[in-house]
């Protein structure tokens, strides 16, 4: 017998993406966001929920393109505090002291010292309510050297994302391996 | 300097989301989802991405309906083989020995073995090359007692979430507690 709790914004996991924006005059603004995730394979698309108000979705709105900046366990303090404060208001980049990279193929910045990096261009805007849902189709990921493997991929244990638990509000890193996908389930 | 990866369906972490449904004959299908995720606060609203093959595509067309089970580390290996199996030529539930309960909100099923269930009804239908986004408007989140603290609420120590790692293909649980969310990053 399960117990209902109404409808609330509960998902595990939700990400922590940062996204990176530019203003009309070209000033790098960067906002958290955990409601958002892949949401198509062909063209590879991902999305970001922003609300109206936020400088960043003005920003979006104007430059159609945002990156998405996975933070790591180290540097989760900082996208902390781009969930915290506004971009009208403050230099966020200057606050944190991280780096904002122009990206070479859509007009938006990303954060250098975060590993790992989605560069997007917008294709579809849905009103949602409070939120807007950014479509934007993935035209490049970058990433560090240092957390790829000798397949030249990202490796999970490398990059140390974090998780938010909408729940409760707090972050967790990810665990440990559990097996591999489309293969623990095969039935004899 | 970051390496180029191409245009990747990458991106940490994503969800382990398995997707209730019914056919016109009311039968349970499920299949799992890592394309979604929380996409609006109000309405509260989810993501789920399917690919127009599925039976899962089409249950949701047909219902307006669907929901979202959230498995544990324990039962993995039975959301894995939702997501290699077909439902058009199996009986998932038969195979897995899961058990689909009728939501008493929406025409879906959900899976009474998982901790944490979210009922939706379909509000938006977006298109995207191979995927189709299905939007479900959250109509009630339900959960196992046993996984609420002393507020009531969902602890995600006793849920134990999975995560999935689209690089790899791999499965990874929820690490450890890291810190506050709109509080580790302020600035005093």
């Amino acid at each position: 017998m399960k117990i209902s709790l109404g409808a609330k914004a509960f998902a595990y996991p939700t990400p922590v993406f940062v996204i990176g924006s530019y203003d009309e005059k070209g000033k790098a603004n960067a906002m958290v966001a955990a409601w958002g995730g892949i949401c198509s394979s062909d063209p590879v698309c991902i999305t970001v929920s922003v609300r109206e108000a936020r400088q960043t979705y003005k920003n979006i709105c104007l430059k159609k393109a945002f990156t998405v900046s996975i933070p790591n366990e180290d540097n989760l303090k900082e996208a902390d505090y781009f969930g915290i404060y506004s971009g009208k208001n403050t230099d966020k980049f200057a606050e944190t002291g991280l780096t904002p990279i122009k990206s070479d193929l859509v007009d938006a910045p990303y954060i250098k010292e975060f590993p790992l990096i989605i560069e997007c261009k917008l294709i579809k805007t849905v009103e949602l309510g409070v939120h807007t849902q950014f479509i934007g189709e993935v035209v490049d990921i970058k990433c560090d050297r240092e957390v790829t493997g000798d397949n030249g991929l990202p490796e999970i244990e490398k990059v140390r994302p974090v998780t938010y638990d909408p729940v409760l509000k707090r972050y967790y890193g990810i665990g440990r391996y559990l097996g591999k996908a489309f293969s623990i389930g095969k039935k004899d």
